[in-house]
């Protein structure tokens, strides 16, 4: 029996212009009444997944900056460095590599990025002989730790709740969602997710974005 | 006939436990897409009011900091500074009369806090011997400059889509609303609002919070 369920936000409770889909909400506030625990974790940053977390009414702790820092009850808990990420970033920077994006003003753990064309395979490169790890949300790119990424935030959330993998349900639809995907959780993709994690998943949804995420919430239990 | 519709926040388009009214968000995106201008004016801060406006659809500029703030296209436009309610603040909180947000970490031009019981009196004599003003916003105070407000927010959207009064509606429920019911605007309150809101509406919706605002927004033409 699912017991979680992990969700990526752009993409996935969203449509592409990042508009949030209402049957999306509409259905975490329903299976979270039902006793089901419902968390986030995205590549944006703390004070906008703590207002998502206000407005949609997510109950459970949610997951900033890939799993990078943790939101719940007012606390902030980064579980990675901002050091590397942002000694390299500015190295890269200062080359005319890559640009930032705003968000980057409220990160504590990771950078994000848009790459200047032709640099993206310099600036993977680069990360990886710093130990850094870079990765496309779909929405920008990010320069995280390594180790940082949604599967740390799943595994966090098992041992806070004290879950087995098969009572946790993931839900994404691009690269940075990956990591969640190589558990042995049961994995949902919305119908506009990348083929690399619909060749894993065990659930592909008719519709795309929030509307397939509303078909798997409101499926839960015949899954 | 409204061209502009700027809304309050907390406890208009969400409902008093924060969570987002699904009813106002669809309206809200509808009336847009029929022409008319929504923006929204929050107490809270700039990232919060970036991820509400971006996962609504809100497509003017919205406000955070009662006004002090403007967040539009990627750019933060901050109307006031933050030095005098950093200091009054930091003051105030040395003698324990106050006790600031989680969301002070990410504001640009005020401070929010709780006042230490009995000595909120005490906190706005002091804040307005400094030239500053205290206000309630119903899910906190915030210590601000004098003229920062939500009147200032609906002269900036007043001067950017050069409009006159009679072409504005205005709706919010709480105290620091009032300063843009002052103007000769169009002025609504959702069911749940302040009593002095009410007594100088132009229109008290049937019911409470988003309900309210859908209520409005879906009637814009016969008001």
């Amino acid at each position: 029996m699912i017991k979680l369920v992990l969700l990526d936000v752009d993409g996935t409770i969203t449509d592409p212009g990042r508009l949030i889909s209402l049957r999306a909400i509409e259905a975490i506030r329903k299976v979270q009444n039902d006793g089901v625990i419902v968390s986030l974790a995205s590549g944006n940053v703390i004070p906008v997944m703590y207002g998502v977390k206000t407005f949609v009414g997510v109950k459970a702790p949610v997951f900033a900056e890939n799993g990078g820092a943790m939101f719940q009850n007012d606390n902030i808990t980064p579980f990675f460095s901002m050091d590397m990420p942002k000694r390299l970033f500015e190295k890269l920077e200062s080359e005319e590599k890559l640009k930032g994006i705003l968000s980057n003003k409220w990160r504590l753990t990771s950078m994000a990025y848009v790459p200047v064309e032709g640099h993206q395979a310099e600036i993977t490169s680069e990360a990886e002989s710093e130990g850094l790890v870079t990765v496309d949300s779909g929405f920008s790119w990010h320069l995280l730790n390594r180790g940082q990424d949604k599967g740390f935030a799943l595994e966090k959330l098992k041992e806070i709740y004290s879950l087995d993998y098969d009572e946790i349900l993931v839900m994404g639809d691009s690269y940075n969602d990956a990591p969640m995907f190589k558990k042995d959780v049961v994995k949902a993709v919305p119908a506009n997710a990348e083929e690399s994690l619909k060749t894993i998943a065990d659930h592909i949804t008719k519709e795309g974005n929030g509307d397939g995420v509303a078909e798997i919430l409101l499926n839960l239990r015949s899954l």
